[in-house]
C-alpha cells in the first residue's frame, strides 16, 4: 500500500490530486447552492433545463408511483419493463434507426458495444480526443488501437492505409465534451465506404443541441443511414440518466445477445425510463430552445474571443476558455467561485496536458443579464491573472 | 455483417439466442403484470422488498421535488450533491470502514477498481464462479488473471504457490449470484495473510441478507477488518441502483483519482440516492424482515430437496434448481409461465455449461400461500419434464 501513497503524493505535488468534490443542496440549474451559497454554475452538461423541468418531474413521480424504484433484476430477467420497450421505440424513432438498445449509462454503453463488436481481429480508429469510455471499451476489446488526430482526415487516412486489417471500426464523439467541436462525419463516412469500415458516433454532448428535431451530430450533417452504430446518452439535453446504442435490427440483435455490461448490470429504474421518454418527447418538439441556446451560446463565445480568450473552434453550448497551465486554470476556478459562480477546472487526464480549460457550457436557461456578469468577472481575473492582457 | 449474422444463426441453433425479453407493466414485486396477466415472480434480486416500499417511494418523490432529475454532470464537474456526500458517509458507517465512493452501477464498480488498482505487474485470483464485471475488470486491468475452482482453498493455495508474483489480490463474491452459496472468506482472509495479498470481496446479494444489521458477507463472518476492498450494489437488497466501494481512505483516494468507470460519467440522480440512503436506514434497524426471510428460503430449499430437485448449497434467497440441459430448462421456465409463474432461465456464458438452472430467488414480501402453489406447479412440471422422478 506504499505505493498507493506514493502515487497519491505525487500527484499532489503536481497539483492534480483530486481533493473532494463541490456538494450542491439544490436542483441542478443556472443558479445552485454549493456550501450555503447562491452560485452561478456554468458548467453543466443540463443544456436544455430538463434535469429540473416540471413535466419531467411529473413524469418520474407519477411513474415512481406506479412502478416503484429500482428495477429488481438485469434486462434479461425481471428487470424489463413496458416502460423500458416504449423508449427503445421512441429512441429509433427520434434517430431513424431501426431498433435501439439501452444501457445503464453512457460509459457502459461504449465498453459493451466496442468489446462485443471486436476482438483481437480488429482494428480500431479512434479520434485523440474521443471519450475515454471508448478508449476502456478498445482496451477490453483487444482490437489494435489506433488513434488519429483530432478531426485530422488526412492523419486518418494516412493511418488506414498503414494500419487497416480484415475488420476495421472508425469511432469519433459527434461533439466533443471537452472541446465542443464537431466531428467531420461527411468525411468520415466517406472513407469508411471506401475502405469498407464499420462507423460508430458517440453523440452523448449532440443530441438535443444539433440535428433535425436535435436528433444530434449524423442528422446534422444528413449522413444519418451512412453511421452503422450510433450511441448516446440521457444524462446530458435529456436531464435523466443512462446510454443507448440505436441502428440497424441486427446490430440492436447482436449487442443484446453478446455486450457483457447491457446483460451483467440491474436495469435502470422504471422512473428514470419514463423522465427519458418524457425528455424526448419535449426534445422533438421544442425548436425554439434548442435555437435560443445556440444563439446564446455563440453570442458569449464571441464575446469571450473579443476579449482575448483562447477558445476552441466550438458550435455548441460547450464553450471552454482554455489557459494551459494547470495551476492558472485551478486559480482562475477559484477565483470565479468566489465571485459566485462555479466552472470546474478541467486537467489532465481528461485533457492533454498542457491544454488545462474552463469548460464552460450553458443551458438555455441561463439569463443574459446572469452572463453578462459572468463576462465582467472572467474579465477581471483572467487579467489579474495574465491569461489575457490588461 | 455476414459475420454477426453468422454467430446470431448459430446461436439460435444452440438455443442461446435471447429473443426478447419478459416485460412487467407493474412494480417489482411478489405478483406483478406481464403481458397483462397477474404471475407470481419468483426470481428477482429485490430480497427485501424494498423495491416497492412506501417509505422509499416518498423519499424519492422528495428528492424529485427538491433536487429534479438527473445530475447533469460527473461527480468531479458539477454532478456531486450534499445527498451523495451523506450516502457514502452512511455505506462507510454500515459496512464498518474508513471511507465509501458510488459508482453508477456494479459492473462500473468491479471494473473501475480492478482496473485503477492492477496492471501487468499484478496477479489476481478469482474464483471461477464470480461475476462477468469482475472478470471484465481484469481484462481491462493487464493483469495475469488466475481463475481457481469454485471455493476450493486447495486449489486456491496451489495455484498461488504456482503463479504469486510481486502485487497480488485475491477477488470473490461474498454471495454467489448463481448459486445463493457463500464464499469461504476466513480461509481467503488466512490465505492473503500467509503470502501478503489483497482481498476484495463483491458482495452485491450478501448485502441486507448476512452479517450483523444487514451489513453483508464480511460481518457474518467477523472478518470486517480483513477484507481491504468491500465491493457491494444498491440495486438489490437495497432496492435502488447503483454501486459502492467501502474501505480504508487511502483506497478510496485512489479510486476517487483513478477509477476512470468513476472519474467518466454522469453521477446518479440524487432521488436514487436518496432512496439508498432511506434504504440501509431500514435495513439497518429490521432485523426480523432478514430473519423471516431466510427462514423462508430455508423452508423452501428443503421442500424442493424433499422434491427431489438438485439445489445449489445455498443458505441464501437465491434457491437455485438446476436442470442442466439448456432446452429442458427453457421448457421448464415456459412450462411455470403458463401456470402464472415466472422464474427466468439461466443459460450460458452467465452458468458454466450443462449447469442451466431456474434461478429461483425469494423476496421477504412473498407469501407461504403462494410458495405452497409454486411447490405444486413445480413439482407437476418437474415429473413431467422428467426432471425430476414421478
Amino acid at each position: 500500500m506504499e505505493n498507493l501513497l506514493k502515487i497519491l503524493s505525487s500527484l499532489k505535488e503536481k497539483g492534480l490530486y483530486r481533493e473532494d468534490f463541490r456538494y450542491l443542496s439544490s436542483e441542478q440549474a443556472p443558479r445552485v447552492c454549493i456550501e450555503g451559497k447562491e452560485i452561478i454554475l456554468l458548467g453543466s452538461n443540463n443544456y436544455l433545463g430538463l434535469c429540473n423541468d416540471i413535466r419531467l418531474k411529473e413524469a418520474a413521480i407519477d411513474a415512481v408511483k406506479q412502478y416503484g424504484l429500482g428495477s429488481g433484476g438485469s434486462r434479461l430477467t425481471t428487470g424489463s419493463y413496458d416502460l423500458h420497450k416504449s423508449l427503445e421505440k421512441k429512441i429509433a424513432d427520434f434517430k431513424g434507426t431501426e431498433s435501439s438498445l439501452i444501457f445503464n449509462t453512457g460509459y457502459m454503453a461504449n465498453v459493451g458495444i466496442i468489446s462485443s463488436l471486436c476482438d483481437r481481429e480488429w482494428v480500431i480508429f479512434s479520434d485523440k480526443n474521443n471519450h475515454a469510455s471508448i478508449i476502456d471499451g478498445c482496451l477490453l476489446s483487444g482490437a489494435k488501437l489506433v488513434r488519429y488526430k483530432h478531426c485530422d482526415m488526412d492523419d486518418l487516412e494516412k493511418k488506414i492505409l498503414e494500419h487497416r486489417g480484415n475488420n476495421n471500426l472508425i469511432v469519433t464523439d459527434g461533439v466533443f465534451s471537452m472541446d465542443g467541436d464537431v466531428a467531420p462525419l461527411p468525411d468520415i463516412v466517406r472513407l469508411a465506404k471506401e475502405y469498407g469500415m464499420i462507423t460508430m458516433v458517440d453523440d452523448a454532448h449532440g443530441v438535443g443541441i444539433l440535428g433535425e428535431r436535435g436528433s444530434g451530430t449524423a442528422s446534422y450533417f444528413k449522413v444519418t443511414n451512412e453511421i452503422d452504430i450510433q450511441m448516446g446518452t440521457l444524462s446530458k439535453a435529456i436531464g435523466s440518466i443512462g446510454g443507448y446504442v440505436a441502428g440497424r435490427q441486427y446490430f440492436i440483435d447482436y449487442f443484446r445477445n453478446f455486450a457483457r455490461s447491457f446483460i451483467f448490470s440491474t436495469a435502470l429504474p422504471p422512473s428514470f425510463i419514463s423522465t427519458s421518454l418524457k425528455a424526448i418527447e419535449i426534445i422533438e418538439k421544442d425548436e425554439i430552445t434548442r435555437q435560443h441556446l445556440l444563439e446564446m451560446a455563440n453570442w458569449f463565445k464571441n464575446r469571450l474571443i473579443k476579449a482575448g480568450f483562447h477558445v476552441t473552434n466550438t458550435i455548441t453550448p460547450i464553450i471552454p476558455v482554455v489557459v494551459g497551465d494547470v495551476k492558472k486554470t485551478v486559480e482562475l476556478s477559484e477565483s470565479l467561485l468566489e465571485e459566485g459562480i462555479y466552472v470546474p477546472a478541467i486537467r489532465p487526464p481528461t485533457v492533454p496536458k498542457g491544454t488545462s480549460r474552463l469548460r464552460i457550457s450553458l443551458m438555455a436557461t441561463h439569463t443574459y443579464h446572469d452572463l453578462e456578469y459572468v463576462m465582467d468577472v472572467i474579465n477581471f481575473h483572467g487579467k489579474k491573472l495574465g491569461i489575457i492582457e490588461g
